[in-house]
């Protein structure tokens, strides 16, 4: 995948995807008798799927390509056309464009390579390339990339060799991928899960059409009930957070993997907050937003896209488990415990009722009927019944071994299986059996999910309960600033003095304090101020003040604001003899609390980011943070520092006093709101520390990295 | 899995498994004519594989059993036997074990349920059956279990269904289960896999053979490589510890599933030792002192079986990645990090001389060939000779999607991996393709490592290079004691002044101090020690002082001393008023430092457990403990120490100086070495905190509950 920049909303307003994803007519340039070419693949792939539309294809030196009549030239074609595969190298590609645009065409598909991949000549051919299907009308798949289907019209403008053997199953699921091969590794393994994938479009150097318009229309396409996604870049997050939100609200699943992750960490950044927040974490944080689902790998990406788009999403996070082995069972209670659902007890008089059939069985949760159903086979149809009504359970799993399998056994349990589907059939049930595919496609046809591995099982439905929370959020309001005007950054570096100047204008609340300049002023705003009080170095260019000495505490008389006056001057002498000095602070004793570090970050994809830690060194030791895009209310601030993993430390653990999260989150939204606001003018922001007291909350340090002074 | 307590190790020694795992003759008791009956299914199964031995069953009704000469009696039998399946009702059991012991059987497999599983009355009918067992000289395997094969000699005295569809496919695999149905369920999953299963053994309630002898057996059999094992609890732990020992120091690889972690979690313990470490935590703790490959789930378990048995072990952690697509080379990249596996670039030169024959790929590592090398095959060799000999990579990863799986291009990859493959046979070597099994098991006979998902096979070839570290380690030496005669611990519980005096005895450094009375003592030991002092309240029953004020730091003068003891006092009567109270401590400040926390626990299964956390509450908050069996040696302690994920904290960040690790792991091996001599005493100790100085480390507070104590 490689893009070239181009400018966005400009000029007349372009066609909707229709053309290219749902056309009538097709015509493929550059047609090819041989099904082993590129321009010869695709027609063999219409002609199998019984595209149900008109076929076109275009070769000047054949009267018939495949069994389809073939035409000279585009303009010969006999009647309008809504999509075009253009297989033609690259010196003829503008032509062909001109060509297929007076025919009607609004989409067309280019699978050739040599653009902005190929560096700076390559970019420039690709910009001339989108420019002109802007003028022309016509929406550009590629170039570059693997192409296209949807398969219930048999529309396949693609040389994926995922098609070689046959059309992909029938389904409701949308797959769009930025690499053309790992999306055709995705369709191979689909169709071994049984996956049916209806639409799969490869957005290659997505010099027009990108992964969030693709997501766009899928969100809108009446056909699709689960969206899976493989990213490798982001190009236009702005539109890929528009398409994920508008899939939330639509409840309509997106399954996503986005790789890079090891790359992505090892980009560090100057500033503390960056070094604690690397883009992948930004990145997640807003997909959590959008409740996508992320993946890892490509096997729990395509286990939740298999279950999202079989099973209904569950009301809640209680599994029940149906086993006929204790091994089962417990595997999937470790399991459930390890993806953050519950397994409650059934109700005792349910379990009596049970036990009173086969005593020698267990029914609390997991329901172990034992090998024993066999001489009972309703047990099985009874236990799932009552789990549903007695327990409650949001989802259930069912251990079955390879039973299915069995000539003897498995007729009899699927028809327990399938009596028993209307009373669970609001729920995601998995079952987990070996058998062969047939039979696994029988209890999936009766709306059971089925997986050889508890672990994936429970998962997967983890995931959907994941999915349903998400879903469940209301649109998210705008967050209101704290403050009525908020302050600029200036270009320059900002001192501490500064910084919290700036930061106390956008509403986060600061010590008083003084700036001063020899040992006298020092004195004179100690007692103005009140003693004690600490005194700092304030210097841009010293990041670290404690490591070097330059923070001095509870200075209780006049004589030792002198004093350290004297030691903080010749500390930064010292160690940072090169540093500019602004002076030195004077404040207030802060008092007792726990510390935390706010943070904010422009990431360069995502934008404006707040990021709270809790303090002390622990935040970047143990990566215990928690990021969220800009700006955030008081009630998301307060959701983020609750997330924190050391959150009981302010929640009041051991006798601790609890601090004043509410006090914390109103700074930490305020924060996030100046980061917001000033983006442009911000690389990056530091309150380290926030000291989070009984009752209020107070920056007691700052730093300000201008966007302008990173070079 | 259940069993009843037996004594090990008394009577004359017992035979050997060998009668059991490899016969020459068997005989089945109870044998039917019906393959569907528990009698009649191991007949067909002994049929169907081909045993190379005799096999006599054992009707009284029939003189011919699925055409095999049946015997009226055991007695009857034409020789004599080496083992027998006992497939009749548990009132016969007796009566059968003394007939086939008569006749020679060495080994006994009985599938009968009813025992143990089922109450006292079912347990002391297992003693009886272990106990006769005993007294006529055979192995019992189960009760209540699902038999066993070895299949290299078509033995077969099980009636699991997973040889329903014939013998496992040849292989040097053995596999170990307590639950015969998940025993079952890994067997059929094994066979997809394509993964050899020469041994199963399902060992039921254990009542004679349990799982560690029969690692023991397959640790010491020439026609195993690797043992997968899967439990639900551990009888015997010092039988297991010592099975596994022998197979890492063999170099055997032990691939190992244990479930119930969920539950284990849920017992939580009263000390904050052990409310910090969950059994499971402890077990695992041991597990990796033997280096044995735990995997959570059953498809890890599967994943790491299969590479160990056809793959070397690697000799580091450098992964060197080919790919045709760079989706996948970025995927294999993010999973390597994920795994802890390294994934350095290329040597330049190395680069240079493949990129002039392939300017547009790119060699670093990942090697992305692209799609070009369809042009030139050859690339895909030298790439793959390149990267061992000049990359020096220690395992390799290939991408290449469904190119296997094509005609054309098949064959022309086959025939390069097969050519290169000498050059890599050292290496673990993953080829992460989609193709149907045959094509598969085509690389495999080359020595490949065959996945579909990426981050399975980098999980896998990760989980080899973790064994291959284990196995490198020496075999572990005797633990020295720090003193020579440890104390012993009181039956009553013990307070903090006499908690120290015992830790102080068994070489864990303590401050200086004095249990006090009055408040006229309390002035006499302050002067006496040295201002300034701290004073804490001493009480068995006040586990955290510092919650109801019963500490009193910095106390600078004598008025200070005898105003704190009035406040300690009135503290524990206010908050404690039930407790008993030995006194008032004074001892010297102890300065300042990192604060860790050491704890002893004795786990019921495994034994005395040495712990490490870092202080304060940051241990409890974020889970960051380190355990490992008592006694550990100080370099065990420090490397405990140093795999905190917060020791950073201790070897110096942002300033910080570091602590004295030395002095730290002194005294945690201290405590190991009294918590392992005295464990029959101890319940759980915990030293919190021990104050880690830049010299030096010393003990401040102390909780010891003894054994006894525990009611």
């Amino acid at each position: 995948m490689s893009i070239t920049a181009r400018a966005l909303d400009q000029g007349p307003a372009r066609p909707t995807l229709d053309g290219l994803m749902a056309p009538k007519a097709v015509a493929i340039v550059g047609a090819s008798a041989d099904p082993a070419r590129i321009g010869g693949r695709p027609v063999d792939y219409y002609r199998r799927a019984g595209f149900n539309g008109a076929l076109y294809p275009v070769n000047p030196n054949r009267a018939e390509i495949q069994g389809y009549r073939a035409y000279p030239s585009v303009a010969d074609l006999p009647g309008p056309i809504d999509c075009a595969l253009l297989a033609v190298p690259a010196q003829h590609l503008l032509g062909a464009l001109d060509a297929v645009a007076d025919k009607g065409a609004q989409g067309a598909v280019i699978f050739t390579a040599g653009f902005a991949e190929m560096g700076a000549e390559g970019a420039a051919l690709q910009d001339a390339l989108s420019t002109r299907a802007r003028e022309v009308g016509v929406r550009l798949l590629g170039p570059n990339c693997l192409g296209m289907f949807h398969a219930a019209i048999g529309h396949c403008p693609t040389f994926s060799s995922a098609l070689q053997n046959g059309m992909p199953l029938p389904g409701r699921v949308g797959l769009v991928t930025q690499s053309g091969a790992y999306g055709t590794h995705l369709l191979e393994l689909a169709r071994a899960r049984r996956i049916g994938v209806n639409y799969w479009v490869s957005t290659g150097n997505e010099a027009d059409i990108g992964v969030a318009e693709v997501i766009d229309y899928l969100v809108a396409d009446p056909e699709t009930d689960v969206i899976g996604v493989y990213l490798e870049g982001v190009n236009h997050p702005d539109l890929l957070f528009a398409a994920l939100e508008r899939a939330r609200l639509a409840r309509k699943p997106v399954v996503l993997m986005k790789v890079g992750t090891s790359v992505a960490g090892a980009a560090a950044a100057a500033s503390h907050t960056a070094s604690l927040a690397a883009a992948d974490d930004v990145f997640d944080a807003a997909l959590r937003e959008f409740g996508v689902a992320r993946c890892r790998t490509t096997e729990e990406l395509l286990d939740v896209i298999y279950a999202a788009s079989r099973a209904p999403l569950p009301r809640g996070r209680k599994l029940g488990i149906l086993t006929i082995s204790g091994g089962g069972g417990v595997i999937l209670a470790d399991s459930a415990a390890h993806h953050g659902l519950s397994t409650p007890p059934m109700p005792e008089p349910a379990q009596q009722a049970l036990l009173a059939r086969n005593p020698l069985a267990s029914f609390a949760n997991p329901l172990d009927v034992t090998a024993n159903a066999v001489n009972d086979f309703s047990l099985v149809r009874d236990g799932l019944e009552s789990m549903v009504r007695d327990g409650g359970y949001d989802m259930l799993a069912s251990f079955f071994t390879s039973w299915p399998a069995s000539k003897v056994l498995g007729p009899q349990l699927h028809a327990e299986f399938k009596a028993s589907q209307p009373t669970y059939a609001h729920c995601p049930h998995a079952l987990v059996i070996t058998a062969e595919d047939a039979i696994c496609a029988q209890y999936e046809a009766d709306g059971l999910l089925v997986f050889a591995d508890p672990d994936r099982a429970v998962g997967a439905m983890a995931a959907l309960a994941g999915l349903a929370e998400a879903f469940d959020r209301p649109a998210r309001a705008a967050v209101p600033a704290p403050v009525p005007s908020l302050p600029d950054i200036p270009a320059e570096a900002v001192g501490e003095a500064a910084a919290k100047q700036i930061l106390a204008a956008a509403g986060v609340p600061v010590l008083p304090e003084r700036l001063v300049n020899n040992a006298d002023e020092a004195v004179a705003a100690a007692t103005d101020l009140g003693l004690p009080v600490v005194m700092k170095l304030v210097s841009p260019d010293i990041a670290h003040k404690t490591e070097i000495g330059g923070v001095a505490l509870g200075l209780k008389t006049a004589d030792a604001v002198r004093a350290a006056f004297a030691r903080l001057i010749d500390a930064a002498s010292t160690h940072a003899p090169d540093a500019r000095l602004d002076g030195v602070l004077v404040a207030p004793m802060a008092g007792d609390g726990q510390e935390l570090i706010l943070g904010l970050r422009v990431d360069p994809v995502v934008g404006a980011v707040a990021m709270v830690g809790m303090g002390g060194i622990y935040a970047e030791v143990m990566s215990d943070v928690v990021l969220h895009r800009a700006p955030v209310s008081v009630e998301e601030a307060r959701a983020m520092i609750l997330r924190l993993k050391s959150a009981p430390l302010l929640t009041g653990v051991r006798g601790r006093p609890p601090a004043d999260i509410a006090a914390a989150a109103e700074a930490l939204s305020a924060l996030s709101c100046l980061g917001a606001a000033k983006a442009a003018q911000i690389d990056s922001i530091e309150v380290n520390p926030l000291l989070v007291r009984r009752d209020g909350a107070v920056a007691l340090d700052a730093l300000i990295i201008p966007a302008v002074a990173q070079g």
